[in-house]
């Protein structure tokens, strides 16, 4: 779901990409970003693709030809990280855990400590399984061993505190539609001043020229070297989104994710249906209760579109048929859509 | 400038990135390009990133580490693509010309000839010159060695006839704003089916996931395969954009733009200025006049602005100080506004 006033943002006159006007606009929307990611990192910008392209910039400017690259797998975009790594030629180790699982802080430590990567990997907010990881064990252990951490934060960016500086996560991305309510179009990215010193002393030569962030650093920052055109209707949109998070409040906005996650979960094992994910795993953004045995999750899908226009996705991959997917982020956390779901799918099943 | 019926496409509201409806839209967005490119290439499509992705599409596909990667260079993004092949790790061979030069038919077939590399690639419009090259015998020679030619199309799409596949070239790449009359957003992209078949024999790994043209095959043709979210809203504008010249006519088109090129040179050399490119080798889109001898172009451009409202760009680089550059392209390539800019420029030199 997407606001009216940022749609009509979208509609607004194109300036160029060297315009005070355009920059300006950059700046309220690093401002913005650095709240809704909690960090005072200077380096925080929308990057010119959508969220895919902030894994692609996480990976492909931090994890260098040869380096050790640790991918904690739990889901399906664990599984992007890791053939981006590969792609890098990088030397990638996967701890696995099961779909709808999660790394406990021992494993997290011991792992870390055991292989000596140069960078960590983990989704913050999976949206295949409905877990989340706030990656604090993770980001101590990383830092023991001088390892940088990328954080996945395609689904839980402004839908619960990421928290990057007190955490001590070093790189984040996410993507502008999901919890941030707009379009999608830019992926938002962060790197604390330890992953930027680290780029610039880089040693092998930089693949990417789209997604370098040398380069975008001299573009958005300082000297404004042209580099590309940013996709202007796009920042407009996502300037309005942050606005629209702000009028809120950061902290309002969880809360109210919070509010209206754990009603429609109370709401939903009431109804008897059992939750993948143990209750302090679970994100606010993506609900995975499990399809009961005997029920088709098609066709329980199937009658809640056509008779209620209520879209909630299926599980995949190891979790086909297994489990709902059920996504209440941004301007559609609400709690009349949790009563409406709710009831709509007690009368389904 | 943007017509305002795109604006109010990019205003309407998002669909899933697997909904038939953006599918629709997409088969629109491919014909369209087809016919703007002068092509039936079935992989031609709009990449998510703006025109510079397209850039890095074309290199990072096709130009494989250890290849030889002839550029004929003769302007700045000529230079862009060099700095790509590099990163690629090609061996890249630079044909050159000063800057407002073009190389000619005979050193561009002796040139391929000698070298054999596996890919070739010229601006075919280069905004930092104004000069055109279409191409036909870097294709044919190309085509001898068996090699790949890039076309970079970013300012020239929409704006003067490409005719690709009469032309014999395999790849090229665009944006969307500048001849598109759409905000930026998007990089059009066509590309041959021999090019195709080198891509899916290549054998080196693929280093871009994000641009990864096999995998945006399987997503946009056939099976649908889930690979990233494409930014919606610009694909509404492109749509309407296609639909705007298509309403217009592609040939009608062009020939507008031929016109308001033809007027505007005309006007200015009757003023006394001398164009930096010969007659035969400009592009219809942007105009390279040089600076009178003793006039400031900062100068009459801050007139021009102050006094009109009128936005004309200098010469950079090794052209600094040296023309003007004046764009008359998609909806702003206009009689009324080749008068209104020649009686302005009169008045402010």
């Amino acid at each position: 779901m997407v606001a009216p006033r940022v749609y009509e943002a979208m509609a607004k006159p194109v300036v160029g990409h060297l315009d005070p006007f355009f920059f300006q606009v950059n700046e309220e929307i690093r401002a913005g970003l650095q709240q809704v990611f909690g960090t005072q990192n200077p380096f925080t910008l929308a990057l010119s693709g959508t969220g895919s392209a902030g894994m692609e910039a996480a990976v492909t400017n931090f994890v260098e030809p040869g380096s050790k690259f640790l991918v904690f797998a739990n889901g399906y975009f664990c599984d992007r990280l890791t053939e981006m790594g590969i792609r890098q030629e990088a030397n990638v180790v996967r701890i696995e855990k099961p779909w709808g699982q999660k790394v406990s802080d021992e494993e997290a430590a011991e792992a870390i400590h055991r292989e000596k990567p140069q960078v960590v990997a983990f989704v913050h907010g999976e949206t295949s399984t409905g877990v989340s990881n706030p990656g604090h064990a993770i980001a101590k252990a990383a830092r023991e061993v001088d390892a940088l951490t990328i954080a996945d934060c395609v689904t839980s960016l402004g839908t619960m505190p990421i928290n990057l500086d007190a955490v001590g996560l070093d790189i984040a991305y996410s993507c502008t539609q999901k919890g941030m309510s707009c379009p999608p179009g830019l992926a938002p990215i962060t790197c604390s001043p330890r992953a930027m010193d680290r780029l610039r002393a880089r040693k092998s030569p930089q693949r990417t020229w789209y997604l370098d962030l040398k380069l975008l650093s001299e573009y958005y920052d300082g000297a404004h070297r042209y580099h590309h055109t940013a996709p202007i209707s796009m920042f407009y949109a996502l300037r309005e989104g942050i606005a629209l998070i702000l009028d809120e409040g950061v902290e309002a906005r969880f809360e109210r994710h919070r509010q209206n996650a754990a009603k429609l979960t109370a709401g939903l094992e009431a109804m008897g249906l059992e939750m993948l994910v143990p209750a302090e795993n679970r994100m606010w953004a993506l609900h995975t209760p499990k399809v009961p045995a005997g029920v088709s999750d098609l066709e329980v899908r199937k009658k809640l579109m056509e008779r209620h226009g209520i879209e909630i996705l299926g599980g995949f991959g190891p979790l086909a048929g297994q489990v709902f997917r059920i996504g209440l982020m941004g301007e559609g956390s609400q709690s009349a859509h949790v009563d409406m779901l709710l009831g709509a799918l007690k009368e389904a099943l």
